[in-house]
């Protein structure tokens, strides 16, 4: 099947294919990534602390968990340098996670503690439909600790609700879908999957509410006795109550309040960040090129002098250093392409809206602001920064 | 000789040490490395585009540079994954700056362009002094393109006078020196060089003006004459003219305004983020711990109350939330640690100023606002907030 984000990511100029699964993001690509990351950072630093684990790990934490073993021909990236020591490139960081806190987890005081992080994960995954499937990649993971099974319980309901806000805040339209979770090695687990054709996760979509399931035995929906459709879709994100898993293993105990010593509960939860793009993209074009939600796109405007006489060029320089001085993101086109091209190329990229100088500026001192969307408004010259952001 | 940076980044909290030359941010450092990027991007956006370039590379562009030869037992890390692909994870980015900018550098309109980007590179270095000599390191680093060496020239200045700002704004003590950049390959380089007796590089440095070299024939500092002593320090930042060393073998051209085909001139630029914190502390600690420059201090304030009465306690988590709410990154001591404890642990962190309530609080209705050298500031307690910030 033909991946469109894929393709619209590219033709866009969002990201460059380095081969083989490596993706480098251009300036327009990484506002774009920024955007999405602020959204996430907003919520996230609400109910967790931002840190920064290391990408490359020795092996010893690995076979303290027991997973090292599994690194064997799978999708791990495993290195030996020149001194012969054993190293993988991260593909997860439950394991970094338990020696970072460990230092700060020593008593039920110090209980619950939340740490996330945004930044590159990597896997050696078969590389497919751009962003979707890539051997390097942008996630945003996190890891909570906890006393016990009620802590954990009531943060990862938390995690449930930030989830929401964060895609709904993207734009995206998702079911939550409780899962499986045997690569991970805990009790309970659920995906948020965006409905996509391309996606690779096939599920039953409930239409009324946000209930999906992997189980494709189901006829309805529980919460609400809708009707399930069988659809594919994109994981984007991905919650996991992990239990005594990995603290067992690698021994994170607490004291509590009586001075025993207890195993510390934990869960683990993760945002696929890059994918989320691709994800976004699927769910939103036109056969014009990408329309973004608002708060992703890397241009609130572009501005477009439709005419070459200088007094439409002058305004156009005008409109654009005044919004930019308002700190708002513009893009001007320099005149090297034709008009038509300009347009094209606003709409591919998904500029919210075309603020275009052209007769009618010349002749009546009116201006147009054209959505995305192809909704039109008029504002005269001189009131138009003002009362358009 | 005893890396003072090294011990008191892992005292404060500020990193965790994963072993082997791998090291993680806990929240605290995460917030000084954030405070740092900030400084540096807020400069950088003036002179570049921030994009973000692939940490796992394939082998193919190093070898069209002709640098994948030198991998070999050196200090790249290389693996070969499942699919017997050779590849690298990224100790510089010259190679793909080349392969990210190709299809946007088409004709002398597009040039000069210059993009950069923050994030981690990987060197198989022997691990030393903590984050000094890592295996993993934060680095922000940029590539720009011109047309011809005049503009390089232009931009290469912009640069030094960039990262000048950069450092300035930091605190740090610095010099620049004018280096051989064999390993790069180019014409000249330029190397900013912050003194510190653990840094491994010894050159000269002019008393009186920024001058440096490694040069240890010089005697006196041709710009002002003045004495030379001899110095280690800290490789903080550095600059490479490299020419067309890769634009020829990557073969990057554009067409002139004739109409002909030429190569591309080059030079990148880095800073080492994360070794900058070490720099930053080995100029600034006393006995107590850090005493960072206020930009890069994780705290602001720090807020102690320094009696056990309601009044008291309560007053300290009324400054702290009217302090956060005003912004500010403000360090509420929950009181499991004594006073005493508690002013120590702030001093160690380098918090910028203790809101110390107490005595005078109770007795007064007044609020020792103390900075981390000790200077001493009241105020009245219901102005403190809005007088103190």
């Amino acid at each position: 099947m033909h991946c469109k984000s894929a393709e619209l990511a590219v033709q866009a100029g969002l990201v460059h294919n380095y081969g083989s699964g490596t993706f480098g993001f251009s300036h327009l690509g990484q506002k774009v990534l920024d955007n999405i990351e602020s959204v996430i950072r907003k919520e996230m630093d609400k109910i967790g602390q931002e840190v920064k684990m290391n990408i490359l790990q020795t092996s010893e934490m690995w076979k303290k968990s027991g997973r090292w073993k599994n690194f064997e021909g799978e999708e791990f990236f495993n290195l030996t340098n020149r001194d012969d020591k054993d190293l993988t490139i991260a593909a997860t960081h439950e394991e970094a996670s338990v020696e970072l806190t460990r230092k700060y987890i020593r008593s039920y005081r110090d209980l619950d503690l939340t740490i996330y992080q945004i930044g590159r994960k990597f896997r050696d995954d078969h590389a497919r439909n751009g962003l979707l499937r890539a051997k390097e990649f942008v996630m945003k993971d996190a890891y909570s600790f906890h006393k016990h099974e009620k802590g954990l319980q009531r943060k990862y309901q938390e995690f449930l609700d930030t989830y929401r806000n964060i895609f709904d805040k993207l734009g995206l339209e998702y079911s939550v879908v409780a899962a499986d979770n045997s690569s991970m090695g805990g009790s309970q687990s659920h995906e948020f999957i965006a409905e996509a054709e391309i996606g690779s996760d096939t599920y039953l979509k409930c239409e009324n509410c946000e209930f999906g399931t992997k189980n494709l035995k189901h006829e309805t929906c529980n919460q609400c006795s809708s009707e399930l459709r069988k659809v594919n879709g994109i994981e984007i994100g991905h919650c996991f109550k992990l239990g005594t898993r990995y603290t067992n293993s690698m021994d994170l105990t607490f004291d509590t309040k009586n001075g025993d010593e207890e195993q510390v509960t934990m869960a683990s939860y993760g945002i696929g960040v890059s994918r989320v793009i691709s994800a976004i993209i699927e769910q939103n074009h036109d056969e014009k090129g990408i329309t973004w939600n608002e708060r992703v796109s890397a241009f609130e405007f572009s501005v477009i002098a439709a005419r070459h006489e200088d007094e439409a060029q002058e305004k156009a320089e005008q409109v654009y250093r005044e919004l930019e001085d308002k700190g708002a993101e513009v893009l001007l086109y320099d005149g090297q392409q034709s008009v038509g091209e300009q347009f094209r190329d606003s709409d591919l990229l998904g500029v919210n809206r075309k603020i275009v100088i052209g007769n009618k500026f010349l002749e009546e001192g009116l201006i147009d602001v054209e959505d995305r969307s192809g909704d039109e408004r008029e504002f005269k010259a001189e009131k138009l920064v003002e009362e358009a952001t």
